[in-house]
């Protein structure tokens, strides 16, 4: 008897980190489309990005109610019950991933009203892809249970974070320098806030996965800080 | 027996929501202190708000492990399940408020050195007001387990997002006519939006609520849509 429960709790679980993978799969391509479409100046991608996160919250619901039929049902010991948690929790963080994405979205709709710049947001372009790869990087350690692949990507946080103070500096003191800037300007930092925050968002998860692996609680430590 | 587990389950998630309501009580104050700081440009207050914090974050994680616990020991049933997972979620969100207050501290940190501004701040004390009686309602919404309470925390969050719609322009206004004032005009604007942000989570928090009352699944709805 116990050995069929554990049998279907590990059966559900991986369905629960199918529809997690997916999940992620969906909000790494809504990242990647928010970018290109920004420094595109396309509408009309920016416009797909906001409709197509319908389906990133359908499933964060639904996650979240096979974590809690899987609990209810299956009543796992502790270190499962850590893993289904950290799952749930990471799910919303992915979700929160999907909204960053559709802010970007939104700032593009608005530049995308302004003539194209000399510089081609080279700077955004430069922290969108260091993004890209940290969401992508925070997904594949998951998929494979990697702690130590988590902690580097908790480490490459710091890298984002020097990107998003340097776009703010400069595109300050541009617009300090030619207040007609100031739209683009002010555009272009929520777009970059937006990537610092989907920073973020992969460091709380991949600190969600250690504590899964290890069960060592890296989050409010040195190793988890996150930039305030 | 089972009735020897419902009632240790019962004072287990009395402890979990004693919990819950002191971390909220000082979330409160952080919000608020931030708040006054800022318009006071009282740097040390701000310094003393991003120091609190550290206890706010002790209290998340002591909260996570009550609560891993508590369904660990006593395999609640899915409605039991559903009220401490909410709690779980509620109190990432309340964390994040804390993080969101150390923004707005930090903000205060770089304005106070500018000069005491002659509009001493009242677009921002307004919002600042309307954001901490959210906090406030979301909070005595969840100590009575008061649904109707909590639908209506999620309904005045568009008040919020007015108020901040509002400075972004006003103050986006200022800086084109006048460039001088673009470094106080983009620290209003941060820390403008960490209220915003904050009343995201106060929302949040109302959703996990009225989940955890009706059974009901606000999030992505009409009534539960975040301002992206």
């Amino acid at each position: 008897m116990s050995a069929h429960i554990s049998e279907q709790f590990d059966i559900e679980l991986a369905q629960v980190r199918d529809h997690f993978m997916k999940m992620g799969g969906l909000v790494e391509a809504l990242v990647r489309d928010a970018a290109t479409a920004l420094v595109n100046h396309d509408a009309e991608l920016a416009r797909q990005v906001r409709e197509r996160d319908a389906e990133v919250n359908r499933l964060e619901i639904e996650i979240d109610e096979l974590c809690v039929h899987t609990i209810a049902r299956r009543q796992p010991a502790a270190s499962d019950l850590r893993t289904v948690i950290s799952i749930m929790k990471a799910s919303t963080d992915l979700e929160r991933i999907g909204d960053e994405a559709c802010r970007i979205a939104k700032m593009t709709q608005s530049l995308a009203q302004l003539e194209y710049p000399s510089d081609q947001y080279r700077d955004f372009r430069e922290m969108a892809a260091l993004t890209e790869a940290m969401v992508a990087a925070s997904l594949d350690a998951f998929a494979r249970q990697d702690a130590d692949g988590a902690l580097a990507v908790i480490a490459s946080d710091e890298a984002i974070n020097n990107c998003y103070n340097a776009i703010v500096q400069d595109r300050g003191t541009s617009m300090r320098a030619d207040s007609s800037g100031v739209d683009r300007g002010m555009n272009v930092i929520w777009a970059a806030r937006a990537l610092e925050r989907i920073g973020d968002h992969a460091k709380n998860i991949s600190e969600y996965l250690v504590f899964q692996v290890k069960g060592e609680d890296v989050r409010h430590t040195a190793k988890g800080q996150r930039n305030i």
